[in-house]
């Protein structure tokens, strides 16, 4: 078992405390950040009602203090420095450390009081989205309550009444806020552990953002050009897979805080949306689908059953949010033959890329051009059979017959097996035509 | 009981007489139009089955000539002013003085004559969206009728088969006319007023328009860049809000005729999407949603019970749908110290902003900015705890244990209470944690 | 019946056997081409489990070779030319000599095996869309296998283990190779031919394309501003109409390979999703629609009962999407007066139409304009009452008491009928109000 100590020590967590007088200690609980993009072990509960945590994408959940009985976070809303994925880092806004801020999560039936310390350099808010609550307590910025100013701490408190799938986001300039990347997750576990259990509990949210080649801030107004599409602020190849033993029960949920749906798709299984942030879809109810498409300011709690061992892409369907940036826009040559055209073109247009000209396209240049310093390029990864042509929203499903961690209270249990493995045709291998294969047309 | 001819004089709508022969008006259902944007009190039927009316959100219910037993209504596409919000009027195209033109309602199994007076300098047709009508009364232009050419009249008829929810555009030139702002609600209430029966019946329609910064006319060949964003041609504040007593059954039900789905979310409850333009859905198939995405060209009947009293917002959950024009694709400044800068840019990029360059970001600039002519700012609306930071699609679901009018046939009925109260927690009061307070970092 | 061979030679197939070898011809399944954009009847099932074929929509299916009880389809991905409409071809990339390539039909349980030639200038690989197999034959380049290089030939194999609705596309430098049209439907009918069975079943997938007016190839870095719209690459006029006898049961599969979602409207009638690529839906969980929302990666089964007979409108519902190019994004002249304007702009803007500077709009500009070279007009169609102002992803249902053909054995029965039927009121007539009448105001 994790305690609260060894967490804060152990898992590259900071208590942030400097800046905090002692008497101030005692009323506010101690600020926790996170440094890196790095995913951290579930938190197993230290106290109040027992429940199985969910395992955050490139992320982690926030340690509470209890106090008379009330769960007490506290919520840095704060700039922050963001890995997108090696190679590129973001200048955002975030909580904790991090964009997006940390998941919290919290039992039904809990009273939970939230402290929000703004140390941006505008006002904010925090929307408790999809939550029961007193209308005082519902973040929105001028209609439920003053805006939280520079420097200060507000406090928020209600009950966690519904279990379920929720968010949390700011309601105060919040265009420029959620393009700068604040939000996070919130999960209310049943008080019945037994009730929807499952094996495996992922949690993510979708964001976007536009920022230049070169560059390190978001474009703020941008409402449709995106140029890097995350799960997490994350961005393929930097996004945690996910694990699972053969035959388990998995649930991935997620929600979208950009401007446009996502379809997110499953390679060789069904799922099921069992649940929204509006609560539980009863199993008569819910469609079988490979591709579930998630509106912006919605959540979607996945189910499925890991039938298949293998890798399994697990992706956004729109190809351009599988690309990073410098993939959008630019001019297409296939089928032009002149090699000089390129060379006229890239003196009028910055940032030209010759695509297709010597029969290649989008897969080659990701390897051939140069890119200016802090940003990925459109494709990556590195596969057992080549470079995988995907960016962007999405990661690998990775089912195993065994795991070396199969229980989710060891700290291991969502570690990535090592290698990959494709699994194919039990009975005879079909051909590998190639090579000097009489099958290969001449 | 509001009569057919007080309600002519005493709402603000006009007979316009003037330019009909008398010979034409023995044949042709008098023009009713409007001349603002205010609601109307929903029209009670003076005559026909009976039924308990919609509310049109800043809109109204055309009145019928009842002749043979056959409800006659007479919609007239013209060119007209809509106010916006107030500061801004756009140069559309609707029917009868508005738009949106006016909502029918009818009741299932009534047989309509719908008499339509082209006023444009182009052709029309109108396609009766979602009913089941002989197909020559479809609309459809070129493919099911002629196209009604500039000073024709021309009559449609057909029985209202079955009860729910509709709406009526053009189906000729329909990218420019819609663009334009041509569409109307319509409502087939069920033969048996308790059917599917509910306290509170709101209705609206969403569309967007692009219209450049101090110009009165949308681009009509506009795709995606739209600037305003529209719940029945109104923008936040100019939205008006609903109203519900504690306890009650609201339904909320909207269609939209954009080119891009919208998430519309409610705070601090959970909602149902009970029927569609196709028909009621069986309760076992619903799903509980805080946000339901509606698509293009579809109609949704959200369904929820007002559960918790207060100030609850309701709104596209896209972040530049609640903002209104100057919001989008202008330069990103955070973090930017130099103050030269803006000024630098400012003489390159026309309507240039500069953002958060002192540390403010939106939410300063527009109360800062001076704006075009003819322009919303990008948010608006004057909350009891200061300004909202928004625009667009949005608006304020009030829900109060005591309401002044609460018979739905009273005029005041749907009129918002004055104030704006946000409920807070019943117990102890959370710490109000501002100014001196040890609490507030240093 | 109509047997391999004469369909080959009946229906405008070639079999392209002149680039490979005798001894090739043992190995692999002969190559069997389309040449042009024509319906071909559906394949009656020459051999294996019978099933009841399905219609592709300016398409046809592949046949196959039945080998030790394996089902063998040889599919060749390559540069193709699309005639997009009359008037208009493509320079795309697909299979088999057109694109989208042949439509795939197996029975649940069959056993095939998918020879891939790789005739591209760049590496490809095929992904088997919503298919339960081996994760080696899931056909990610670089995570289940290496890329198919250019001039090779990769053999997939695997059990169709559930019958249902599936699509195939690329999964390497996929943004590219979907943009320039790869991709096919793929049909698994039930071992049960009763099983879920209809009168009529019509496929097709929905692409998008960035053609400049007067090229010839897409652009393939887009990512929103697409300008042809297409249902199986093809845009109205050239698409196919549906057809079907009343009271028939119809299926319509779509599945969306563009970049946004899709409400595909059908007029008339209401509609129920009786499927996904995930499965069939109980019935209880269907909702009725008019409009069904597909997103990208989608695929959906449309069921409904043909109820109504005449010419039934069926469209995607935004309204750009049922235009061609040079509608999207030029300048509005609604209201304008001076007659110079139009000249002083056309200076500056290349393409720049004018619209309803006259009096007119899109509707007299689509007539009006002299077109460059192998470019679409915005809108088209001629329908029995004079011009239908529609493009794109717009087509006709066609509902008739009596067809001429309605064995679907019948190679006829899709054939359209001759003229066009617009039913009107059974009774009496609804005045046609036009030229002097008196109903028409001065």
């Amino acid at each position: 078992m994790v305690t609260r100590r060894s967490f804060f020590n152990g898992a590259g967590l900071a208590v942030a405390a400097a800046a905090v007088h002692k008497a101030s200690l005692a009323a506010l609980p101690e600020i926790v950040s996170a440094e890196s993009a790095h995913m951290r072990a579930p938190l197993q509960p230290p106290d109040g009602r027992p429940y199985r945590p969910v395992a955050t994408l490139n992320g982690w959940t926030l340690p509470w203090r209890m106090r008379n009985g009330i769960k007490e976070f506290h919520l840095v809303a704060e700039p922050v420095q963001r890995e997108i994925a090696p190679g590129m880092k973001a200048h955002l806004w975030g909580y904790n450390g991090q964009s997006p801020g940390p998941t919290i999560e919290v039992v039904e039936g809990d009273r939970v009081r939230m402290f929000v310390t703004n140390r941006l350099p505008e006002h904010t808010s925090i929307h408790w989205h999809g939550q029961r609550l007193p209308s005082g307590m519902d973040g929105v910025a001028g209609l439920s309550q003053p805006a939280i100013k520079p420097g200060e701490t507000y406090v928020y408190e209600f009950m966690a009444q519904r279990a379920g799938t929720f968010m949390y986001h700011p309601h105060a300039d919040e265009t420029t806020q959620m393009a700068m990347g604040m939000m996070g997750f919130w999960v209310t576990h049943p008080r019945d552990p037994r009730a929807m259990a499952v094996d495996r509990d992922y949690v993510f949210l979708m964001s976007a953002y536009d920022i230049s080649p070169g560059a390190y801030t978001p474009n703020v107004s941008t409402m449709l050009d995106f140029n890097l599409w995350t799960f997490n602020s994350r961005a393929y190849p930097g996004i945690d897979p996910m694990v699972a033993r053969l035959g388990e029960r998995v649930r991935i949920r997620f929600g979208n805080l950009t401007m446009t749906n996502h379809p997110v798709h499953l390679h060789g299984h069904e799922v099921v949306v069992a649940g929204t942030d509006g609560g539980w879809i009863a199993p008569a109810a819910r469609w079988p689908e490979v591709t579930v498409d998630i509106g912006v300011g919605q959540m979607r709690a996945l189910e499925f059953t890991a039938s298949a061992p293998g890798d399994w892409a697990f992706h956004c369907h729109k190809s351009h949010h599988t690309m990073n940036a410098m993939g959008h826009g630019v001019p297409t040559t296939i089928g032009v033959e002149e090699r000089d055209l390129a060379n006229q073109i890239a003196a009028l247009v910055p940032n030209y890329m010759n695509m297709a000209g010597d029969g290649g396209a989008m897969a080659d240049m990701s390897m051939a051009m140069p890119l200016p310093e802090n940003t990925l390029p459109m494709t990556g990864g590195e596969g057992p059979y080549g470079s995988i042509d995907m960016g962007g929203m999405f990661t690998v499903m990775k089912i195993r017959a065994d795991l070396a961690h199969d229980d989710y209270r060891d700290p291991g249990w969502y570690r990535a097996p090592k290698g990959t493995v494709a699994y194919r045709w039990e009975g005879e291998p079909p051909p590998a035509a190639r090579g000097g294969d009489p099958r290969k047309p001449a």
